[in-house]
């Protein structure tokens, strides 16, 4: 019996209202290769994390609304930019919005009982409400790593060694990053001295220092006195500082460059009038001195005084992890962390340090796809074998599993379509080989394995010349026994698959 | 300077209204060990079927509440049972209840572009808003594999090989369960026989059979009939079957055993007036040729008239993963699936077929956990380097790097509690070794080692005696430059972790 088209019949739900097919605004699916560039970034970071004692953990999707607390960045407002609903009971809870939020919740219901410090990574999807945009969704994958319960300097080291790492092993090249380490205890130190107190006040001067990358000192300066009208015409109210204080600040920032120890000499100069300043350059003093222990060097992470992290709750050092090079200019920062000690106390009323890094993964993925620092090869689809008539399909399936025991991914084509719409389809998946057993093969024997990459390289013009003179280019014909020989022979030449 | 313990202080924070750190109901933290072990299964399951030719593919949490349509189990009501939000502009969106839902609507959405047939594996969490209850969560991991475009029965045979494939790699022994496979027609021929053509009146006849494995023959004929008074002394309605239709149902699912061949001959003189009926049998019997050609023993896979599922969308094949031997009373089916043909049509209006199989992540980690087929040794801790005074953290750092360096997980100990501690807290990690580097050690250029596993034997007075006539029992000193070699041989010992 010969393979018949199927067309698609109408059904009795025919007749029933038709949804429209569609994503949410703001949500996206993801196919195989965005999915195995995050896998593969995940599985070298987890690695790594799990070398330096850190274990895997993970939380469900919502959290109480009130255990979330108002930690979003650029909103003050409270539950808003989460996804939230009301429970049976009347409780409002709402899907994460980070990793850290449901960690301190975990580490303040728990801690009686944990092993401390509690190293912990995780990685998984969280959720922000915010209005999507073109690359801006509203849920995206973060892989963190945290340590709770040390106030250590050298626990803030360890993770920013290990971010560092951690990069690395997900494909950045060791002189595409570089670490930058602040500490928020010395524009703290620069506030005191200036005589700037309110806490408001204080929160529009961190903001404001966070928008150096993208403003510029000019807009910075806006910033911190009365304020900046965009482009568009919308005006940010401005931190309000006298001109000497926004100068003080803005000469702060330029502060960094040369090694550790110069930065913090100069830094010594700016902020060393102040207790709270000394504290702080005393931290990143010892973060330093560890930072030389574990073999990091100050070209992979250096202090510099511009970098703040525009959340709130980081009450210590503070640092992001930034791309060098031309991809700096596309995506800047991919990611960041520094030392929140007073999340936990949120639940208790205890302070329990904490310190930890959190990156982006498809920023990261997208990030090295751009620096082609990915993965080759990856994208190989299954060898496919031919289906040309119903009675031959256990040849077909033997075939498929012969190829498959031997750790060669294959299958059956299992469509309605003909011989060269299975090639086409061959084709679209990245098959190296197509396998065919014909009415001539199994009556004699024998199967032909067609090389598709030598296909695709013959269409375009650049493949073996000889091979097409032959008239069969890339297609070998060899006794059914060496079917799984023959193909790994083709596969050895390795060529790359397509694109798409 | 020596180390201080640092008590936890009260901070501004304490003055704040304070949250309970508590999780949502149904929902639960996973620690190392659970997520261990569920990616251990989602690997070695996802190797099985890219090796099959399946692709990876994810979709968002959320769907339009329109395009998830009502395929709950065990609810007639649209929208119960998910968690639904409306979103600004007012649409409703809820998050996915399975892995099916969203293929049907993407399939539906991007047919014209994707290689046909699409062959597809998913996993990840699915929020099901149900009552909450031990072991009964609202949030869990799933994991499919479907192939949508292909009406042929090796599509089935294929999803059935695999899943049999992958759950043999995920640690389920080869005699610890099988798939049992039956289809929708058959039942529906024998229905059709017996004058039964009420869609709801079928609908309560596959739900009373669904419920054979929990109820057995007696329970299942007073679901067919008037009703099941339960213990608890709820009514549920019955099919209202006449008692000779009721008496055809109980004979048909009974029709099972012996080989595949042997079952359909019986389920022939059932079934086989019908031309569903007839239909169903011929699309079992090129199942099995084709599982016959995958070398899928009938042991493995077998036919199965007891099967039906209790999902309303099904049209064809079903197939129900179950335990075998002393794992069966508690756990039974780890996974299932089926031939849907009519979800995509849902949105097209035309028919697409479509075949797949999911079994639920945790469930199947429970199962093997319970079977003792865990991954032994997976919960070693990192070696733990004491941290005995700040002076000395440069050296502890160096040594957890070189540790690191050569592959082995390890930490500086960076809490804040004495020596004693520190090995408890090692032991807790589940740490096999802790690293000493004392005043002696430092000044003498030595480290000393402690082998934790034998600390935790000798504990259990099963250890080595010989050792602990020493005197100093698990314990080596050795030259500062061995410490990698040293940690090393103790971890090449091998002995298992703690149980915690």
């Amino acid at each position: 019996m010969p393979l018949r088209p199927r067309p698609g019949k109408r059904t009795g739900m025919a007749d029933l209202p038709r949804p429209e097919a569609r994503v949410p605004r703001g949500f996206q699916d993801k196919r195989a290769r965005d999915l195995r560039a995050e896998r593969r970034i995940l599985e070298a970071v987890g690695r790594v994390y799990e070398r330096y004692g850190f274990e895997p953990f993970d939380t469900g999707a919502f959290e109480y609304a009130d255990a979330l607390g108002k930690f979003l960045p650029d909103s003050d407002r409270p539950n808003e930019g989460v996804f939230a609903l009301q429970d049976d009971d009347e409780q409002w809870m709402a899907l994460r919005y980070d990793l850290t939020a449901p960690l301190a919740r975990f580490a303040a219901q728990t801690w009686e009982t944990l092993p401390k410090p509690f190293r912990r990574y995780a990685y998984g999807p969280v959720w922000r409400n915010e209005k999507p945009g073109p690359g801006r969704f509203r849920e995206f994958i973060q892989c963190d790593a945290d340590t709770v319960g040390s106030a250590r300097p050298e626990a803030d080291a360890e993770v920013i060694a290990m971010a560092a790492e951690g990069l690395e092993a997900a494909g950045l090249p060791a002189d595409g990053f570089v670490i930058r380490i602040n500490n928020r205890k010395l524009l703290n130190g620069l506030m005191d001295r200036a005589g700037v107190n309110d806490p408001g006040q204080r929160l529009a001067v961190l903001r404001a220092v966070d928008k150096l990358d993208r403003l510029g000192p000019e807009g910075v300066r806006l910033l911190l006195g009365e304020g900046r009208l965009d482009e568009s015409g919308a005006f940010t109210k401005g931190a309000e500082l006298g001109g000497e204080a926004a100068e003080a600040v803005l000469a702060f920032t330029a502060a960094g460059g040369g090694s550790r120890g110069e930065t913090l000499d100069r830094l010594e100069a700016v902020v060393g009038g102040s207790d709270e300043g000394r504290a702080g350059l005393e931290e990143l003093a010892a973060i330093g001195r560890a930072l030389d222990a574990m073999g990091v060097s100050p070209e992979r992470a250096r202090v510099d005084p511009s970098v703040v992290r525009g959340l709130e709750y980081y009450t210590g050092a503070v640092f992001e992890a930034e791309l060098l090079g031309e991809a700096a200019q596309r995506f800047g920062s991919v990611g960041g962390g520094g030392r929140y000690d007073d999340l936990v106390a949120r639940f208790t009323g205890q302070q329990l340090p904490a310190t930890g890094f959190s990156f982006g993964v498809s920023r990261l993925a997208a990030a090295l796809r751009a620096a082609g620092a990915e993965a080759a090869g990856a994208e190989r689809g299954p060898v496919v074998v031919v289906a040309f008539e119903q009675a031959g399909m256990a040849q077909y399936l033997r075939a498929a599993g012969e190829l498959r025991a031997a750790g060669v991914a294959a299958e059956v084509y299992l469509g309605a379509a003909g011989m060269k719409a299975q090639l086409k389809y061959a084709d679209r998946r990245g098959s190296p080989a197509a396998v065919i057993l014909g009415s001539d093969e199994l009556s004699g024997g024998t199967v032909t394995v067609k090389d598709l990459d030598l296909g695709r390289e013959l269409a375009k013009g650049t493949g073996d010349n000889a091979a097409w003179r032959e008239g069969r280019p890339g297609q070998v014909n060899a006794p059914r026994a060496e079917l799984v020989a023959t193909v790994q022979a083709i596969m050895a030449r390795a060529a790359p698959g397509p694109g798409a």
